[in-house]
């Protein structure tokens, strides 16, 4: 088992788990960092034109995480160079009205990954035990059931032949204070700068809280959660590349026999 | 409990019950039928619009049996005069590449009722432990966990807020013959006659033991199963809109609040 992989039925303490460490790649420096990285990255992208050739596979990433702590980057360093065609983001803000109407899983659903695809959950249905429980925007008989139901929405994904991944990102709080006070001041980040994200950011216990319960409930073999210590971003992007090219290459994939005659035929 | 209500953990015998039972209405003439059909279609019409005008409930309709056994007749009977505003009918054929792509709750998820809507399932999701079951579509280790899948998934949508009813219309096999027999000879009919139903029709055994597994295992307090006696459509469309206007009224459901000030309102 992958070492920050969270082990079934265990108690899970955030506080207690280092977000700078960086035992899997100790002593790396800069230039090996992106030598690693783009070694990572060419790995990925033979794995995942063998996964869309052969059309079999499915693979879903969820990556949750606090504001800051690096979905979008991790998502354009891990995935740089694969193929847009079989490779889809697909992002969860706050629903819409019509989402509201349904169940938390319906908005979700149509996006899990077919046959060949790899498709990347930027938060997911995770938020409606997280934000959901933190701001008590249902009631706690209602969230409280849907532990269960993502357990067997995800392991009926998995029965019918996807590979799920999930990774938390986790940094700690002063952290996401340097970030955030880094979006502030540089032009080119203060896109991202939502005042909102002081408020969620006066919730961070509260938010520990609830991602310690979904780690604790959802984290399964068929469906396993990762804490990838995230303070430091290229340790992050080198252990969840590394991860992903693992677990493709676990599948043992293999490209389609040709057509039958294919040997005979002659272009002309 | 309903007397065509499947009881949780019983076993289903399809041949030991009565297609032709017509105990709940016994002794209806053609021209009370009518009176009593028009008057359930009034009541489901009145609390349907005070479904949508409430848009908080979530109904969803299930709808399955062998060809010919009515489930078209049944929604045009049944749902007579509602207004289609709220009511949609999510009708699944053979499913397309890109559905077989996906798992199998993948295209009928979408369809399911928000707020307010009320929604028939004409077939369903329970064709792939039916028709794939019977024709071997997917191997026996595949299906055979899909039961578990199907509950979990109504579980979380009756969590949610969806008030599940799944309706088996039970004819015989002679009764099917003739059926078929019919849609051959008259030209209005015809179109909907396929040489494949008399395919299907010689696995008759297979699809019976294919429905009791299902009426078996997926017959649950929060999304029962009713069988319907369907060899008289009469009868079937009675018993169905009996259920339903019970079920929607036991809801108690009411018009929402006026906005505050309503009565002080004048349009001049």
């Amino acid at each position: 088992m992958h070492p920050y992989q969270v082990k079934i039925g265990t108690q899970v303490k955030l506080s207690e788990i280092d977000p700078n460490d960086q035992s899997l790649f100790p002593k790396l420096t800069k230039k090996n960092y992106f030598k690693a990285l783009e070694k990572l990255n060419t790995q990925l992208e033979s794995l995942q034109e063998l996964l869309f050739a052969q059309g079999k596979h499915r693979v879903l990433v969820v990556l949750q995480a606090m504001d800051t702590a690096g979905k979008d980057g991790t998502i354009r360093s891990v995935f740089d160079g694969v193929n847009p065609l079989g490779v889809k983001v697909a992002s969860f803000k706050k629903p819409t009205p019509d989402e509201l109407a349904h169940d938390y899983l319906w908005r979700v659903h149509p996006y899990v990954p077919g046959n060949g695809e790899l498709v990347i959950f930027n938060r997911s249905h995770y938020e409606d035990v997280l934000v959901v429980r933190v701001h008590n925007l249902v009631p706690p008989e209602k969230w409280s059931k849907r532990y269960e139901h993502i357990n067997a929405f995800e392991e009926m994904l998995v029965d019918e032949g996807t590979t799920i991944l999930k990774f938390f990102l986790h940094i700690d709080k002063d952290e996401q204070k340097a970030r955030l006070e880094e979006r502030l001041k540089e032009p080119s980040k203060q896109w991202k700068f939502a005042v909102g994200d002081l408020d969620e950011r006066k919730r961070w216990d509260d938010y520990m809280q609830a991602y310690e319960a979904v780690l604790e409930k959802t984290s399964k073999k068929h469906a396993p959660w990762f804490i990838i210590p995230a303070n430091r971003k290229w340790y992050r992007n080198l252990v969840i590349s590394q991860i992903l090219v693992d677990t493709l290459t676990s599948l043992n994939m293999e490209y389609p026999a040709p057509a039958p005659g294919l040997e005979n035929i002659v272009v002309e």
